[in-house]
């Protein structure tokens, strides 16, 4: 073929026909509308390492599995994702009963559902048109679900006040956080948005960044401080940004995601004081709020500390928070539920943010029902109260005995350093590539931990993230491992990665 | 609160600091950081008339009959938006037992389910991670999902080959329609990309292309053949539009949305050409594939007919065709259920889309099963066959009925003349609006057909969207009115239309 295609691009430039070329059957064949050179330029640069080559070479190991190939191990176990139920974590039994009733309302006379279940199902199905979940919701979501996530906010934050008009239900949390940068960005050349984003970061925000053309601003945690944030390093980042773009906005994961910490109060607040004063727009990122499970560890909401600093700040400082039905105790991200309060947004932008949703017309609407759960589960007295209770607490306890033992074992083995897991779902782990083993990378044009963690699934079969696909300070190396496999298999996992790190280490000394 | 306001910033000016403001209580107010001034200038060009100020003033009007404000009618009548199941549409039996069966799988040990519906929720189960919807399925869409949708367009399109990998699931058709115009954005001034749309239009086209800051290239339909497409108005239209911009795409709506009309075969071929010589990618909006009314139409899908055409377009020309799961006999719009193949693409670039789509991880589940059930349903000799047929036999003759009586009723009046509905959902008749309505519109800024629907709103309780958001020839005016409410309430509905025409041209001679 290669020869075939030599030769009729031949005939066709001699014919004076750059653009069209003969194949084998005589067909004029034209060159193509849509090629890499003429695609949209931004479309290029997203970058998603979260599911890419690694992943895409996982998934091809796993058919090889399936197709009988021999390898030198017996599964592909993905710990690249956040992905709690692909890793047997199990749904909370009220949320799909009160979901199978909203998708099949006849299941409301079957007596072995629950009371609590059902009068949740006919509350969902009451707010949506034609009493159906097939129905277009408002653009800005279920009205009633709003309202409960605003009485959840409430509860959560020690009653500070929150308006349903503030909420804004998304498809999945990513949903929310694109949207809103989308509105963010303006300008050209060094009056262009510029977006503060922590380094390492959720690499959601680089890839959305890159393709609305903003300014990607980095500032590093710290990783010897338990990966905190300095205020100090805040200053700095925006310092330098100045002089090239308009800085305008301020992303804020927490709990971290890769890095696991949870920020303290006094953090919050320092963080917020920077925001005004250097007049940023407030992201908080907060999905994990119920992953937390150091010792001594809290989460705060932005929004909480925000309304507690007094109205110079609380009526004045403009801030979105995200959140989503995809982590914590639920792990639902399938349904791609999620919300966003904004709060101090100005009046004519929030008509602009809603028309804007409007056009792809709703999130969907299992996903908001999912929500709407979420925010407003059993209560005590209700029949499924119990077990809610029970699940959520088995399910948080399993991930807080896993962040433990996951920092434990890793910081056994020479050569990887890891920080406590605080909270969210990721350990990540500072590792020590032996020189050699970065010459070769280089050689074949990788990242040295990315040449690493491919070493690792092709000899393991553990599918990991390398740490450049977050961001890290130039010279250290990292990988990103959920810790949501079940105990016994973490231990097992646990095990073949020292295994691992130490044969490369060995190999490459 | 004016004069206190003007103080404030009297005062901010005198101390020089125009950025700030004193708030009544002495704190510092400082200027919004996001305003409608500095938001992104191509999200405020964007517009979307189906959820537009109509349909705001319709949900106020709810609120207050809700409240028990007097009005001259009882209820408001959405009939604006293709929203299949808040107009009392019943969805398919079968989908919503598999949905709850997938969402609730300790039902599968319920005897009282058919045993289809469990072997296919065990199906999607199987192909889900941890067997739970709550799992992310890879970005491009689940597996066997995609391969039951390459299996129902192969049987669709009489045996032409379909590849799964050509197959991307989406959040309703109209992610795909956005996703894919995305890729085709590029370059700047007379090299912007051009992207021609029917006139009128479904506006998430020309949504999207403001967004995306692309150049709209308007091709009219041909309302006098009712709603026909002139391959010499598309010839006028890219020469005109080669002089500003680079036309690269085509996008079709067939059948047709705002306007009903079912394209030829012929018609088809002659667009396909059209594309091929002019070097355009073709958008093929099929979701309304299954609402064909009219004797002697016929759905022909653009992938069919390109196939059909032989080598010299089949294996040349781009395309890209989108379904959903909303509209036909489902209108599950809720579930945001969606899919898109696309034919000759580039391998770069379509490399390109995956790493995009992975971006937001993947479409809701919840919404790809459903998919999966529409291009599945349940085959003759399974239980739930006769049942299946039953029900959407039921909805599409109701659908048909209702699409004549639509034409039939709107042609009695004298002002308003209507082209048959051969398809979709809609009816865009053409009304005859007073010169004297059309000065007191003008006067108030508004566009004469909306000032016509605004007022049929609030005398009605109908809430219709006005022609001018779908784009028309100058001079005429429409309105879109879907089909969908339950006949008698339809008829209704029509005598309303009717009485409110009379009245008003009356009122404006």
């Amino acid at each position: 073929t290669l020869c075939r295609h030599t030769l009729s691009s031949l005939s066709a430039t001699r014919r004076g026909l750059p653009k069209e070329k003969m194949s084998e059957n005589g067909i004029m064949s034209r060159a193509k509308v849509l090629t890499i050179d003429t695609m949209n330029p931004t479309v290029k640069k997203v970058e998603y390492a979260v599911r890419g080559p690694i992943v895409q070479r996982a998934v091809e190991l796993e058919r090889e599995l399936s197709e009988g190939m021999k390898k030198p191990f017996a599964e592909v176990i993905k710990a690249n994702i956040g992905d709690a139920h692909a890793m047997g974590q199990q749904p909370i039994t009220f949320f799909r009963q009160v979901l199978a009733l909203c998708s099949y309302p006849e299941l409301l006379s079957d007596s072995t559902f629950p009371e609590d279940a059902k009068s949740r199902a006919c509350r969902i199905l009451q707010s949506c048109g034609g009493n159906s979940m097939g129905s277009y919701s408002a653009s800005q979501g279920i009205d009633s679900v709003r309202q409960d996530v605003a009485r959840y906010i409430e509860r959560r934050d020690g009653g500070v006040a929150c308006d349903p008009d503030n909420i804004y239900l998304t498809t999945g949390a990513s949903d929310g956080i694109v949207t809103m940068l989308k509105l963010l960005v303006c300008g050209e050349g060094t009056t262009r948005t510029g977006v503060m984003i922590p380094i390492p970061q959720y690499p959601l925000y680089s890839a959305a960044l890159a393709e609305l053309g903003a300014v990607q601003i980095n500032y590093f945690l710290n990783e010897e401080k338990c990966w905190s944030l300095d205020i100090t390093e805040l200053q700095r980042a925006v310092n330098e940004a100045r002089q090239y773009c308009n800085p305008r906005a301020l992303c804020i994961i927490n709990p971290g995601n890769p890095t696991g910490q949870v920020q303290s109060r006094q953090c919050i607040e320092d963080v917020i004081r920077f925001a005004a004063k250097e007049r940023l727009f407030l992201m908080a990122d907060e999905v994990y709020q119920d992953n937390v499970y150091a010792e001594g560890c809290q989460f705060h909401s932005f929004k909480k500390v925000l309304f507690e600093m007094g109205p110079e700040y609380a009526e004045t400082v403009e801030l979105a928070s995200f959140h989503s039905t995809s982590k914590c105790y639920m792990g639902e991200c399938g349904f791609r539920g999620g919300y966003m309060e904004i709060i101090n947004m100005d009046d004519e932008v929030k008509d602009q943010l809603t028309k804007l949703l409007s056009v792809r017309l709703c999130p969907p609407v299992p996903g908001q029902a999912l929500m709407d759960l979420v925010v407003n589960p059993p209560q005590p007295g209700e029949p499924s109260y119990g077990s809610f209770i029970k699940e959520r607490t088995a399910t948080l306890s399993a991930l807080a005995e896993k962040a433990k033992l996951t920092e434990q074992v890793l910081n056994t083995v020479q050569g990887i350093s890891c920080n406590p897991v605080q909270g969210a779902m990721y350990s990540f782990p500072r590792i020590t590539i032996p020189e050699k083993a970065v010459k070769e990378a280089t050689e074949t044009g990788q990242q040295p931990d990315m040449f690493y963690c491919m070493k690792m699934l092709e000899e393991t079969g553990i599918c990991l993230v390398p740490g450049s696909g977050f961001g890290q300070k130039d010279g250290t190396y990292h990988f990103r491992m959920t810790i949501l496999p079940p105990t016994d298999k973490l231990k097992i996992l646990l095990n073949k990665v020292k295994e691992f790190h130490q044969r490369f280490t060995q190999q490459y000394s």
